[in-house]
């Protein structure tokens, strides 16, 4: 059967239906919405995400839907990003919920828990299993509507004048870390800091502090810590697949048209992908020069790793107890997780494996 | 600095300026497309996929924008929706592009080449790495425009009557499978079948075959092979990262409003991330209850995986002299996996490792 023949006997018409449908006049509310970044235009990568979701927003509502980003001090300081759009000072935010975990410790499950769920699993959990859910029953309680737009994958552990042999090595190490992490970290004997990023090259090479932790190659890379700091450690096991928020005050969220609400939806979850696409595209890149410039990758010691993931487990037992929220939706991912890890083994994580050794042997 | 001072500080209005802001009238073009899903509605998460894109730009346009998803047969049969998109008598396709590779390669690169990309090293290659301008310039001479729209993550590599021990067991083994794949397990020795789905339970039951891939966990449990094969082998090594694509008729695309265009970007986006997580969520159950059957789980020894591995870059060379597209694309995601697998192992992979030792442990 050629194909005429083939379609004439199917019946199908074979001119283009969709053009003789007629117009429809919609109505298009102009709503104009402000984005107060936390990252400052120097992270690129991730102020990026917050212009995408607005750039896509414009783009399915032919301009109708505006949303303005605005860079930390333009509209609001980094640091009240989140009162900002809870007070509904600004309609949305674009950040890491986790620099607010003090207030609520749901804000630091939002974006990543130590040892908790990378990338791939953290969309799974928000998406198709109880994690909007959960998230949204939270991010309600306290006034806003939040979604995942954006995921940094592993992050780096961090910048080291020394190296780190043993757990011992910690004792003491003046780290520059915030979150839940430095809480980590601190029941394992480090002393954690707090220090603004600015700040972190003079206090490295001022002998102020013995390590820092920032992100991942491509923004490391931008710092030039290297010059300053010899061992880059991996894996930033307290932010093994960190999600980035578009925040929005929930009676804003609630008044737009649906339409809007279904667009903003799309575009968040376009730009989850996204940024994440465009670490991995881009940090091969910054590592190779981070090693060109003479600085020594070591993988955090199990020892290190044993003890850290024991601490978390206590911690996040003390947090549950303390806030239902988090006990809900740490319980579920827990379960979450343990059957993610059962699962990747038999596909991905083995598929992996076995061409993480091709590299290895040059055979890639 | 209490809240409210520093608000006035910054002079920012505390009411909601969205609301003050006039009504548009837009003009919406109506349009009605029929999307030819390659799957029939039995394989539920993926079918589910195209139901997704079709919500989401409706839900996106209130409706101006129609996709109505077609079953095969209702429109075209399953293997007539590549013809049917391109000579334009439907305007979408929902497919693997893989099972029409024998027109010419690139379709088999653009899903998944064995020993290819990752489900998120597809989605950087594709977003941000030269992926979508070598594809589109690819689908563009097949009068064809494509976007990922559901990824399936590391497929299972089949149901096996036999233990297969060694490569040596291979040989001459009467193995259900097609694609690019089918190939690559003729070079090291199995005797490939082309069988309908619907088939494969009882030529394993009557011996007529003494193998069958078919897709992963969720999709084969709902089939029931493990009544007449014991064995279930992993991984799929030709489907580490296979993209399902929404593929639309050249002419008809360019024809749609901007708008919509960028509303079928972001939908498409949205549900290729919505897939992965689906499976990603049901999965883990699906397999437990395989296994609970009595199944037996069996990775693929070294000497299989290292001979397909040999046989894939041979024939990967042979296609790449017979279409420039092919060895264009081909060239570039080789250096892309490169790096890919080489960046994982200073994050992701490490990072893994270490919560599957805690899996193996039982302290998950």
């Amino acid at each position: 059967m050629d194909r005429r023949s083939f379609f004439q006997k199917a019946g199908l018409a074979t001119a283009g239906a969709a053009m003789a449908t007629p117009a429809i006049a919609q109505v298009s509310q102009k709503v104009v919405w402000r984005m107060a970044s936390y990252f400052s235009r120097s992270f690129e990568t991730i102020y990026a995400g917050a212009e995408d979701i607005a750039r896509r927003v414009a783009e399915a509502t032919d301009g109708a839907f505006e949303i303005q980003v605005k860079a930390p001090g333009d509209a609001v300081p980094a640091e009240r990003v989140l009162d900002a759009v809870r007070a509904g000072t600004v309609e949305a935010a674009f950040a890491p919920t986790s620099e607010f975990w003090e207030i609520e410790p749901t804000y630091a499950l939002a974006t990543a828990l130590p040892f908790g769920l990378n990338p791939r699993m953290a969309n799974a959990w928000f998406y198709q299993g109880n994690g909007k859910a959960l998230l949204s029953e939270f991010f309600a309680s306290q006034g806003l509507y939040g979604l995942p737009a954006g995921n940094a994958g592993t992050q780096m552990g961090g910048w080291f004048r020394k190296d780190i042999g043993t757990l011992d090595d910690l004792k003491g190490l003046k780290f520059r870390i915030s979150g839940i992490a430095a809480k980590v970290l601190e029941k394992i004997g480090a002393s954690p800091q707090k220090l603004a990023i600015d700040d972190v090259y003079s206090a490295l090479e001022r002998n102020q502090i013995d390590a820092a932790r920032h992100l991942g190659p491509l923004d490391d890379a931008a710092l030039g810590l290297y010059r300053v700091a010899k061992y880059y450690y991996y894996p930033a096991f307290w932010d093994a697949g960190p999600a980035i928020h578009a925040l929005f005050n929930l009676e804003k969220y609630k008044a737009l048209p649906p339409r809007y609400q279904a667009i903003l939806e799309d575009a968040c979850a376009a730009a989850n992908t996204g940024m994440m696409a465009s670490y991995d595209a881009k940090n091969p890149r910054a590592l190779r020069e981070i090693v060109a410039s003479g600085t020594q990758l070591r993988p955090f010691t199990q020892d290190i790793l044993d003890a850290a993931f024991a601490a978390n487990n206590a911690l996040c037992l003390e947090l549950a107890s303390k806030s239902p929220y988090f006990k809900k939706a740490y319980v579920d991912q827990l379960a979450f997780r343990k059957d993610a890890y059962m699962l990747t083994q038999v596909g991905d994580y083995t598929f992996d494996t076995f061409m993480v050794i091709q590299q290895r042997a040059g055979k890639l």
